[in-house]
């Protein structure tokens, strides 16, 4: 394994038991050996689910069928396994997907559209599935409803911590919970979720709120993050309600300003997660912040903020911390959404570098150079046009990159 | 400097004088020390002139003032320098270059229009534009038709190795040539043309009709690779027939068929140059082909095939001799395009690895294992929706790009 990433948080988070969930991981030797990678995890009866799941065209046989799922809308367990993408695998692929929820199925006593799924790892390699239904039993034998960090570690592929997050927000006058876990390290670009995150409340909230809840906040969380543009075959991003916390009257519409809370904590959850996962960037050793302001609307400002966030120049100029602005100009110019070169302004953490077109008169690079030692970077950018703006967060491109990824097979 | 790179051709082309075109370099000094950073091209009077440029928006100076210049159509001079793009440096970059004009104007005799500037290097820095007008008058006494090599060798950058084409072409009886040099190593993903690269021709051709067939040609080739997925602030393809070759008669439509061999010749000629960028990589150890059949059309299987090409884990995946087809599929999944992800079909070194959706049956990896071995690695994609297909080149992703680009700045 590799050393932890040195963004990586101080500890894992304590994270609360949540009224209908239990957890479970095991080290059933799918692909690693001697580290844990299956979780099952049980919710408790009338439990409430939402999802984003990845547009890829090659998407893996897990999210096919948790796309189905979600129309339910119910759900009553989730299996995970790391190490195996079960992704273009065709036909096999799809019927371990089905294997694994008939297993479940038997295990839970409940309908095949309450059981959810993800894998990943490796993509293209039939997925030993009769490993991970083998696993099932043993697994709801030890369920726990305080593994909350072995669940965020029996997830893990090329991640070097595990990821959590928990909060609390006011609904209707009672304190609900919310409970996340992640992963992601490498093939970070998510175009509408993120790798894997799977988050828990104990709130009582209709499906369908659920998912109106759960898409903006992952477009600002998970969808605003990259590590190298490269989109994986499983972002799967699951939200479960439990209704089995404090008790509270129904919510039945989105807008409902009592969800304001909860709208805002499960934002700054997500948030938290999503932060974590370019934390431990494959080889980061920098946690970059790019804003991008004074484009035509907010879309343009994030293709704009995506193309600094992704340019192999500007990551690898900020992993020799060198603050090489030319780069950031260069990758506004090659975003194609207007922008006018002759006010574009650029500040490097905090320290105006270019303003109208050129470099300030008497730029001092110093206290830039300073902060381009630190281990948090942040560029803002205006590129002088209108009133888009948009925030996305990266990591650096490093020497440690390329040794995760010549050899690792993922 | 770099250590030569290993896909560097064996030796600079023998390139024949052509009548018209004369070249002359020198160390002016403008920013690097010891090696030449400018080139000063006499064309004939009558020369035409044709050019596509880059289409960042924050282009340079330089391109601004080509774009202006190339509705005159005709040519007398080209200056050239490395070291600085004179790009994102505002009025004074402009006025760089009308200076650098008016001091060719002076010593050549001819109308501002006809004036080509380029410059390439570090981007934000004011030009020193007097070491460059300096240079200009022994730069003209120094003037010869065979200074081929050092001309390409005077506008590199980060290049290891000059960068020259030739050809012959029959036109109408006549026997014309063409040379082209180039440049280009990192910063490289031409969205209309390549970093730097200059063609002559002593053909005799209006500058509309020299215009009709560079465009389509630049499509084939320079923007038909990919380095590492960074377009330049500086992007500058010339084509200059300078007529003074073999007589022939005149040529006055694109579509005449007299003009077929020179097209052929001129379109292998900038592929040829293409080549040698991509051969120029910054770290490249592979010169990687990826041929996308089976899309819906040939832009769908452009960006098909350059979201296989930019993808950092396909890259260093060739990087380690790894044939991890898995992220093929993974680029494919997230190009956007139209595919059949249960029809894909992946051939690399000619081994069929995968169809229908899945690996084939009894995949044996010992003959792609040994393709990954050598320096020329060959992906076909088949996406199984249409009849659409392009080919674009790009190579691996090193230790040795981050090397340089965590160091140098561009």
């Amino acid at each position: 394994m590799s050393k932890i990433s040195p963004l990586a948080p101080e500890r894992f988070p304590v994270m609360p038991p949540l009224a209908g969930v239990r957890l479970s991981t095991a080290a059933a030797g799918i692909r690693y050996k001697g580290r844990t990678d299956v979780l099952l995890v049980e919710l408790g009866p009338g439990t409430t689910v939402a999802g984003v799941l990845t547009k890829s065209k090659t998407a893996s046989a897990p999210v096919g069928w948790c796309r189905t799922a979600l129309q339910g809308g119910v759900a009553r367990a989730l299996v995970v396994n790391s190490g195996n993408a079960n992704a273009f695998t065709g036909r096999r692929g799809e019927d371990a997907v089905s294997q694994t929820a008939a297993a479940a199925v038997a295990l839970m006593n409940c309908p095949a559209t309450s059981i959810f799924t993800a894998s990943t790892g490796v993509i293209g390699q039939p997925l030993p599935v009769e490993i991970l239904t083998g696993a099932l039993a043993k697994l709801k034998k030890n369920l726990d409803a305080s593994a909350w960090e072995a669940a965020a570690g029996a997830i893990m592929t090329t991640d070097t911590f595990p990821k959590g997050a928990t909060r609390t927000a006011a609904l209707d006058g009672a304190t609900v919970t919310i409970n996340g876990i992640a992963k992601g390290s490498g093939m970070i670009a998510p175009d509408m979720a993120t790798m894997l995150s799977f988050v828990f409340t104990d709130a009582a909230i209709p499906a369908k709120v659920l998912q109106e809840l759960l898409r903006p906040a992952a477009d600002q969380s998970f969808n605003a993050i990259t590590i190298d543009s490269d989109t994986s075959t499983s972002d799967t991003l699951l939200l479960f309600a439990t209704g089995q916390g404090p008790a509270h009257d129904p919510v039945t519409d989105a807008a409902d300003p009592r969800l304001d809370g909860f709208r805002a904590e499960l934002t700054d959850l997500l948030m938290d997660l999503a932060h974590q996962v370019v934390r431990d960037g494959e080889g980061a050793t920098k946690f970059v912040t790019v804003t991008v302001t004074g484009a035509e609307n907010a879309r343009a400002a994030k293709v704009i903020a995506l193309s600094i966030a992704n340019s192999p120049l500007v990551k690898t100029a900020i992993a020799g911390e060198d603050a090489n602005w030319g780069r950031i100009v260069m990758a506004v110019g090659k975003a194609g959404e207007a922008a006018d070169r002759d006010r574009l302004a650029i500040v490097i953490g905090g320290t105006l570098i270019a303003e109208r077109g050129e470099a300030v008169e008497g730029y001092d690079e110093t206290p830039v150079a300073a902060h381009m030692k630190g281990e948090n970077i942040v560029i803002e950018v205006d590129v002088g046009v209108g009133n888009g703006q948009f925030t996305v967060w990266t990591c650096d491109l490093t020497h440690g990159y390329i040794d995760i990824n010549a050899d690792y097979r993922s």
